[in-house]
């Protein structure tokens, strides 16, 4: 299968390092499996016979390759059907999802499989991606969109067929968690976790997206409509953030063998919040990991504990691609 | 596909009340779906139209059926070709595996494809087993035998496709864990720890299978054998159990932010022992919970945390049986 990865910040970098040092698995899955292109916001590399993985993986920036063409935008490379499937890791946008939604729409009218870990389109729009998927016969994964490498929508496709998902909570979001459990363990405040956290580039500069739970509900927006086959949006979540959160609420909560943290929720009510969770729950991890806990009808609860952002979030892009490389290569893998 | 259960204990029963709740989803996977036997040590229900769901489920013995015959064994059920798939929870031999290791192999030497939670003959045939399954194109899938609901295998195998396991750690045995957290939590010594779990029902007459780390062994042969592909035998385990705690340690342990833990870990050695596990690693969970930390190269960690007994492992045999009723259903699922 031809693909074309489009988007080449940290994501896309690392995606094609990891394509790189993997490329038997993934030969030996689909061994007609290439890399045709890679866009960025401003041109792209493109060969019919597939990019050369290598000279790829050495790029700081798309530009720097003698080949880097500026003539077509992604949109245009996707709506000309010379792959078979895209890689989608532009920046999320949740205003209006662009410019992923425009190439995901795209692909999926093109019966281009797409593998994304981009929120935006998905949050805005789910059942239209969806639906278009399902007409047009592909496969729309997203597994990278929700706390990062946990592999929480396989996991609930794979692993707990037999099970009905009753509730979702989880600690969906790193920042917000480092920040808590600073003031948890160091008895900081509020002001200074924050600003530790943007000195360590863990913050954004402007924090707002993750510390008032923004991005902690368009995961749990993704979860509902993903897993409970909801049709939700974003302002179906009741959301509150940790601004209010004092190291005294911290401490008091601290004594009684608790830990406040940001919770989402995906009940018969959406909601982002600051809650109380006991120190010895399983939820209950600290730093920048990220916790999702299911409950279920047979299982009861299962807790999935990982990283929820940066290049770990590479392991469930490429198990993405290796499930749909899996399914839809023609049958002669060895030739 | 026709299925045989064989061993109607408690998980025999859990499993028929599961199917019974979810017969439609059963159906909707493979309409031609059936149990057209049940047996335990000492006779069976056969029925090739199909046994009555709401008769099984209600039984709590199956020689309380009229129907209940005593005239062939189990293996015998198995050699005749009267099914397509078996599930096989009789329980754990790790002397000899039986009498699951015969019906396994007889299942698998007639292309029947088998289910089982069954530790005994996976611990003591691992490799004999798999490599007789692939030789006779059958699944052999028993996500049911290590940390029950915890879905393991199909984790690795379904959502973490693309990455290279490095390190398995585990809190493998439920008894052991409840009498742990009690000591760390009540302060209480290892005898009434242990006493207390007796009474509950947690821990058994003779505990020494728990305590001394048996049971956490084998799981770690069946995950080194079968995550990492080791050919690993019990003997191979170096092992500890928790005999030796004492609450002094313990409280030393605590004191420092530490729990102790008795942790089979699958790494260049194969291990199990008690170990110091800091109280805030998402490893460290209480009760009779287990839980899996998955070191990768990719995600770099994931923690799975669940019940690691009980009718919760219903979950796990479930999985395993609707995977292989998608892939070896024939495709007229909705005639």
């Amino acid at each position: 299968m031809r693909l074309l990865i489009v988007g080449f910040g940290f994501l896309g970098k690392s995606l094609v390092k990891a394509i790189r040092n993997k490329i038997d698995l993934l030969k030996s899955v689909d061994h007609n499996f290439k890399i045709i292109g890679v866009a960025d916001s401003k041109g792209y590399l493109y060969s019919s016979k597939g990019l050369i993985i290598e000279e790829l993986s050495a790029l700081n920036r798309l530009s720097e390759h003698k080949e880097y063409k500026t003539s077509e935008t992604a949109a245009e490379l996707i709506s000309k059907d010379l792959c078979d499937i895209i890689v989608e890791v532009t920046p999320t946008n949740i205003i209006n999802g662009e410019p992923g939604l425009t190439h995901i729409t795209q692909a999926l009218k093109n019966g281009i499989h797409v593998v994304t870990a981009n929120k935006g389109p998905l949050v805005l729009a789910f059942k239209q991606l969806t639906s278009l998927a399902e007409k047009n016969g592909c496969d729309l994964l997203y597994e990278g969109t929700v706390a990062g490498a946990i592999p929480v929508f396989s996991l609930v496709r794979e692993c707990l067929q037999g099970d009905k998902i009753v509730k979702l909570s989880g600690i969906l979001n790193g920042t917000v968690n480092y920040i808590l459990s600073r003031m948890h363990f160091e008895e900081i405040s509020f002001e200074i976790a924050l600003k530790e956290a943007q000195e360590r580039g863990i913050a954004e500069k402007d924090p707002s997206y993750d510390i008032d739970g923004i991005d902690a509900a368009c995961k749990v927006v993704i979860l509902a409509n993903a897993i409970m086959g909801r049709n939700a949006k974003l302002q179906d979540v009741e959301r509150i953030g940790i601004r209010g959160i004092t190291q005294e609420a911290i401490s008091l909560a601290k004594k009684a063998n608790y830990a406040i943290k940001l919770i989402g929720t995906v009940d018969k009510k959406l909601e982002v919040s600051p809650k109380l969770v006991p120190i010895n729950h399983p939820l209950c991890v600290h730093g920048t990991l990220n916790a999702i806990h299911i409950q279920t009808d047979l299982a009861k609860e299962i807790t999935l504990v990982g990283h929820g952002a940066g290049k770990e979030t590479v392991s469930a892009i490429l198990n993405d691609l290796i499930t749909i490389l899996k399914k839809r290569s023609p049958e002669d893998k060895n030739p």
